[in-house]
């Protein structure tokens, strides 16, 4: 049953070929200074940092620049962050990646204005901002997060081995995005695949919680057909627009609130996959392919008849004939099919992961209580030991 | 493919059997003056008028009234409407009741500050309000019409006989939307059936138009299989609330512009409906169900593909050992059986039509280019005689 819920999202989205061109329509309605939010350089290479600096020009902006920010961002690049932000007196944060550089540009946006150490007040202590929150724009370069369209935000503290996601109102949502699925193309096929997955499972933890009759399940079926579908068009041919775009706007919806509305929700994959992390620094989305496998077999028996609909409906499990656990295993047999046909990490080995981590990463494992087994600390360390 | 777009949904929705809360947290943040706008005097009888008014006095508001608004909402209301709205000097425009009820406070909110005609200008010339807009908010008592998150507004006008539908952009979608399922179990089967088909017909009308391979496609989907397992729960039991809270939710989704995007559509059916409407005020979702399989019958060998995609997506057609025409034959005969177990209007007589009415339905009805066959208006007057 749909519960109660209250849904808004005031995200502006400037989607396609010209997406850009979105920038001229919305800077004008910030002030002067702006602070050009990146990672690692590689928007240099590829043309996106001129184009975007010369619509910043053209529209009289006073630009500072915040560049470097990692995969992972850490909570000591974020103190670096905000001095700058109050440095260039900021009133607006664009943010010219993908969902690292987004979220990065979030917990600046918080903090900028706060005098508490933002990763205790915001990420520890998962409290709200109550002071001014400086507006953050995006430029999607690459999919996956759906960060340029909801309040998420992850960051890590390698100090104490701890992979933090707050999830702001929609006060924080980037007040616009903009998505050229061509600026996606350049993306190392490594990054690319982990984004499918990471687009796939954010909507499998939404999906896997509950057997309510619930339109949500519906389109999210849909959603991951679509996914399935483009992603093996992309595999073979990264440049075909229409399979980018698919994928780019499919990404977006999978995690911008839409799908979770009304329904219980999991997670226990990014759980783990934040702990492994912590410890590793591996991509985000290898590293929920790597304990997906055994996470969902273990606790397929708790939610079979869910399963088994995801299998006849997600997958094309023909269902005559077959009890409903072969049907969910099957199901499950051709997703990771799938997943070896990306080639997404499939043990946590690949990873760095060492058998002598395991105790740490379960200990940094948050037990979430929405999925079909709430697990207990014996469990998680067997799901990661079967995952190395 | 995926077309280059602009999306942005601001509307902010309370859903579930609290959603009247919201009004609490809404209104103080619009001035004292409301005009409170409703249709027959059905929220009066179900207690909905008594808890709204309660509501507005505990935050203090002064409610002046605008009630009566008909089914197909005129533009001589409208007249009467903008007059009541400068007379009380009004800040909010909180609609109460059904599509009719808000497209016609839609119309009120651009026309208050506009010293031109209504009618004429945002209908008949379909221009853009360049004004003050009063902001609306909405209370909504039935579903079909998506009116409670999209700028659209249906106004008719009976001297010309015409009913013209404008989309107006994201400055006129209400601000704020309150959805309670149950506020929608007292409605009588005749509007609750009329509003499933209404709904159905919004998704067709943006999925059988061009070939793409669209996410979009597969969330319709989605959302189509959802409505239809959960029309026929509701046809036996009314009052079942996980049924009517899953087609509220989707019939918001249906058409709140999200399916839409990147995306041709067609709404032929909606124009030979409104043709219809404007000459018989039938209930609107009984217009469209009314031509609906001869238009599609028609058009069906232009748009094979999709029509044999939407019958085993949807219909659950089995392809095995089937021609394409097959299959997607056989998908409109599924949907046929189901619009006549719901007992909906199959044909244009049960509305009033006469055949003498034909030629000028047929004037009325706007040819849209979206679909996968233009109709000329030979085409348009044989679909309305096979409808008769």
């Amino acid at each position: 049953m749909l519960g109660n819920f209250v849904y808004c999202n005031p995200t502006k989205l400037y989607f396609g070929k010209e997406a850009l061109e979105g920038l001229r329509k919305e800077l004008p309605k910030y002030g002067k200074n702006v602070l050009l939010i990146y990672g690692g350089g590689s928007i240099k290479k590829n043309g996106i940092y001129d184009a975007v600096v010369k619509i910043l020009k053209e529209c009289g902006k006073e630009v500072a620049e915040d560049a470097g920010v990692m995969p992972n961002p850490t909570s000591e690049k974020v103190n670096d962050g905000v001095q700058r932000a109050r440095a260039c007196k900021a009133d607006l944060l664009l943010a010219v990646g993908g969902g690292s550089v987004i979220d990065y540009a979030k917990a600046v946006s918080v903090s900028v204005h706060c005098k508490e150490d933002p990763w205790t007040k915001f990420y520890l202590n998962m409290e709200e901002p109550e002071g001014e929150i400086v507006p953050v724009g995006a430029v999607l370069t690459m999919v996956g997060t759906g960060s340029e369209m909801n309040g998420g935000s992850v960051i890590t503290n390698h100090d104490q081995k701890l992979k933090i996601g707050h999830v702001f109102g929609e006060e924080v949502f980037p007040k616009f995005a903009c998505l050229n699925p061509e600026f996606t193309f350049t993306l190392p096929q490594y990054q690319m695949v982990a984004g499918f997955y990471d687009i796939l499972c954010h909507i499998l933890e939404q999906y896997l919680s509950d057997f309510d009759d619930n339109t949500s399940d519906y389109v999210m079926e849909g959603l991951m057909r679509s996914l399935v579908h483009s992603s093996l068009i992309a595999l073979k041919d990264p440049k075909n627009y229409e399979a980018r775009s698919n994928i780019m706007w499919t990404a977006t919806w999978a995690l911008n609130t839409f799908v979770a509305m009304g329904k219980t929700t999991d997670w226990e994959v990014h759980m783990l996959g934040h702990a492994v992390g912590a410890y590793t620094n591996a991509t985000h989305g290898m590293t929920l392919s790597a304990v997906s496998m055994a996470y969902y077999r273990h606790i397929l028996p708790y939610g079979l008849a869910k399963f088994a609909r995801y299998a006849v409906n997600v997958w094309g499990v023909n269902a005559e004939g077959k009890s409903e656990k072969q049907v969910a295993e099957e199901g499950l047999a051709r997703m990771e099919d799938w997943m070896r046909t990306l080639g997404l990490a499939m043990d946590l080995k690949t990873l760095g992961v060492t058998p002598d981590m395991i105790e740490g990463i379960a200990d940094a494992t948050y037990i979430n209580e929405g999925g079909y087994k709430v697990l207990n600390r014996q469990e998680v360390i067997e799901i990661l030991k079967e995952s190395l």
